[in-house]
């Protein structure tokens, strides 16, 4: 049986539901950390698996480049290359070609482009970002597209999601079906709910295992965000997995959630550990900061990690004073899970039926800014 | 009762014994991680634990400046500072103070210095050094002492140990007796025989809880180590233990515990491991080398610590070139489990009085360099 995710019960339209994938169950809605070139930055394996996470996302651009996908097929796949043993998503490289590689040219049937790595020159079509996700091994495949840049006119928008959809058809026709394993289409558009309209028609008339919301989060704001989700996720099928591509603070995430996504990716909660940025439920924290210095109390007297369960704040700043590895290390950790945390509170909110309720209280703890 | 070590058995000068301290026992001869700035470098204190360290070190001199020994004490001591729940070994400051700081006036009665991190001045005596290690403390306190430059002529290094010597005595006065604390001297002499011998029947003199020979592993090499060893250790008190600061590689330990070392510590296998070098049962490995960047083999087929258990050299090999934490934090780990393991089977082989058999293996197995 192919991937596939089922209903366990909504709460108006959030929706709590289980993923079923070749490496195991995962519960929605879903925070997948990002383990761009092989790691979750600053965790083990292990960790990562301890913090409660299930699945997590690889970035096919970054590992194509380095140590490429035909190294880590030889080697078994990027499972046991990583040690992880549960679910992985790839991107399909379109993104961070955008973003990171130097001396990009696009035309219809894919992009070429030089490494930021070494200048060398490398190619994705449709059909090789496919192939590279099936050598890696990834549980869910995710279509080569183009992500709208923005601003963008109407005209911009509709022509660059039009391309995108020409290209979905196309790595609908080069995946491979395998057990457990799937493809997910996205969603283009820009900021146009007609184009979105458009772009989910498109996307429903090749049909995939799970439709992914694509060219948000990139300067638009909260609000035009939510406002594309909600003209998006409606007219998606009610029995598909729907993932929100880079998204987002907390606040996203429950915005999100209440519109009806199901899955989610960011690098904030990572990156943010690195540079002392701490989420608690009481709002955010810079532990690089000098009232910390000698407070002996937890980083977040509701978490459970190493981080806020073994040290004080005050050992958290000397850290990251020191420039010492174990301040990114410990942060990391407690900032994704912090995450998973939120996202269980959010799946058990659904299922009691009190969606709204617990997210004004999830909301109201951060305002309370450590006020004790 | 105040910190002591008894003997368990010995195999020649090779000794296994019981080190007895406030904060629980460790078996020796021991190899201690050096936790600097208030944290093994890489590593959480869970990690630490579990590749079976169970006494690390902490640096005065780091400590001092930032975050202040006072801080430190405010916030209930370095054991809860850094969630250390086992033994405690600090250094005087008195090395650091040599090596890293700008500035230093040395007189009669103490040292003093500019900070490398922002050029403050700081003083430390005898008497202030003391009081530092109780502030963070410390289960051993070690006596603060010059570290005698190399090379020395006899004249210079006499002056330096007799200085040693006095504020030695100063700080047996200045050290508060505390159950299961104890405060260690440390035998000076530079790469003389005579000296050593003045330094050692001055020290019992005044009488140490533990003795430990300072000023070697500073460019004499190791055939003059070893003599020093020689001359030093038939000298000291059958009863109480014995430390070799700084201290060293593998091939190191082997030869200081045949002459009759039961303390160890040093910054290599730490160090090392942020490097990509491996220590390994069949010699040292370069993990960035490119040979490794295929290999499916873990990095040494007799360890258990994750990095080996659960990756390929290939996937080290990965992390390194993409300069991902997870690189030094899996490599740490290694190597710091490597030495726990080789203590321990040198301590099995004193107790089956087969220290000099178990050694030559162990070194036969390094020149086996991963022939395989």
């Amino acid at each position: 049986m192919t991937l596939h995710w089922r209903s366990v019960h909504a709460d108006g339209q959030a929706r709590a539901g289980v993923l079923v994938t070749a490496h195991g169950e995962v519960e929605t809605p879903v925070f997948m950390p990002v383990g761009t070139a092989g790691t979750v930055k600053a965790m083990t394996a292990d960790a990562v698996r301890a913090i409660g996470a299930r699945m997590v996302l690889g970035n096919t651009y970054h590992l194509m480049l380095r140590p490429t996908a035909e190294r880590v097929a030889r080697l078994g796949g990027l499972h046991r290359f990583m040690d992880w043993h549960g679910p992985i998503l790839t991107d399909s490289g379109g993104f961070q070609v955008m973003s990171l590689s130097d001396l990009r040219e696009m035309d219809a049937d894919g992009v070429t482009f030089r490494s930021h790595l070494d200048g060398t020159k490398h190619r994705i079509t449709p059909e090789r970002s496919v192939e590279i996700q099936r050598l890696l091994g990834a549980d869910v495949t995710m279509c080569f597209d183009e992500c709208t840049p923005f601003p963008a006119t109407h005209a911009e928008a509709a022509a660059s999601m039009r391309l995108s959809m020409r290209w979905a058809a196309r790595c609908r026709e080069a995946f491979t079906p395998r057990a457990g394993h799937g493809l997910f289409g996205i969603v283009q558009g820009g900021v146009y709910c007609d184009l979105r309209e458009e772009s989910v028609a498109a996307l429903r008339a090749i049909g995939f295992e799970g439709y992914a919301i694509g060219g948000l989060a990139v300067g638009e704001g909260q609000a035009e965000m939510f406002r594309m989700l909600e003209c998006t996720t409606p007219l998606l099928p009610d029995d598909k997995p729907r993932y929100l591509m880079g998204v987002g603070t907390p606040d996203d995430i429950l915005g999100a959630v209440a519109r009806g996504v199901d899955m989610f990716d960011c690098v904030l909660p990572t990156r943010s550990g690195r540079t002392a940025r701490a989420f608690t439920s009481r709002g955010v924290l810079n532990l690089r900061n000098a009232r910390h210095a000698e407070d002996a109390g937890p980083l977040d007297p509701d978490c459970d990690c190493p981080a806020c369960a073994k040290h004080s704040r005050a050992y958290l700043h000397h850290l990251f004073k020191a420039e010492e590895m174990l301040g990114p290390m410990l942060l990391t950790w407690h900032n994704l899970r912090y995450y998973q945390r939120l996202m269980q509170r959010l799946r058990a909110a659904i299922l009691a039926n009190r969606f709204d309720e617990d997210a004004a209280a999830i909301r109201a703890g951060w305002q309370e800014r450590h006020a004790a």
